[in-house]
């Protein structure tokens, strides 16, 4: 029996660790394409365009949007994030599973137009080691730490309209959790034919 | 943060293998107690009273079922089943997840007094194979084989009131499944409390 392709959806507050989990999970799954989102925040030290995201003006970005061409789009911390809609679908038809690894205005965006698509909420063990990791990362100045912190109790206020919620207090266990809730959906009975004739 | 305990329903066809299924799964699980039914069935060669069932006579039946002390109940075959629910809650109370391996009209019973149980549908891989494992157990007269396989078609026309269906092909792979969706399900927003202040 074939394995019916997932639509993963990876969200939660900034700093809970979804970026690291999304890099370990494709790295274990060889059909799970991680999906790149378009940005127009400024590249940050080591990262590469068209691996991290593709980095696009506001221009352009502004056009694609026109266009329909984003399964969603955010304005986050005054800069525009969009998952172009092309390599979603391509990957899915393919029969490959996608991750998308966006923030939370994102994944509810998804969830209207995927239904489907498995929502999965990751957060920190607590605001204290949250605010830790955004600081250690060092790539925010202090104004963007304080505008992502306030935002944070509204944010986890979300939970709810997502499918699982996976705590990262530990990066292997948390990864484990990822697997096993992808085995999981993949035996729903609406994503399978039964062909037992 | 403490994880939630689940009741699972292990449920299918007769000859699926959710009886094997259920002892791997509880030996490789410490916290898994596994329900003892009740049944007026006579004891099969090797069966331990206790362990395998309570065998009861039809009048002890009746008489719990009366007093309201079954969970669910079934005939089936000319036999009684039943759940006692004493014990069930015993277990979800001290935190433990339980596990109990019912038949289809027993499993539906179950959903509508626990409809946050887990429900998961175990199917083989054919009806030819189901057959043959029927007839290999050994344990049936030709005229209840026949009973049962006239039955399958029907019984797997509820695979849409399951949470999940795991296809009993290969026993490793049905376990490994089996206990991603315990995993995953314990990650269900509504089963957790989210305390990250």
């Amino acid at each position: 029996m074939k394995t019916p392709s997932l639509l993963i959806v990876l969200s939660g507050p900034s700093g809970a660790g979804k970026g690291t989990l999304s890099k370990l999970l494709v790295k274990e799954m060889p059909n799970l394409y991680c999906s790149v989102s378009a940005t127009t925040r400024p590249k940050r030290e080591g990262e590469v365009d068209g691996v991290n995201y593709y980095f696009i003006s506001e221009e352009e970005f502004m056009e694609m949007k026109a266009k329909g061409e984003f399964l969603e789009w955010a304005k986050v911390y005054d800069n525009y994030y969009g998952t172009p809609i092309k390599k979603v679908e391509e990957q899915l038809r393919k029969g490959n599973d996608v991750l998308l690894e966006i923030d939370i205005q994102g994944a509810l965006q998804v969830k209207k137009r995927f239904s489907k698509g498995v929502f999965i909420f990751i957060v920190p063990p607590s605001i204290d080691e949250l605010k830790r990791r955004i600081i250690k990362r060092g790539t925010d100045p202090q104004e963007v730490i304080n505008k992502r912190m306030s935002c944070v109790q509204d944010e986890l206020s979300y939970v709810s309209e997502y499918d699982y919620v996976v705590v990262n207090d530990n990066l292997e266990t948390a990864l484990e959790k990822l697997k096993a809730i992808i085995t999981a959906e993949k035996c729903r009975p609406h994503r399978q034919k039964i062909c037992i004739e």
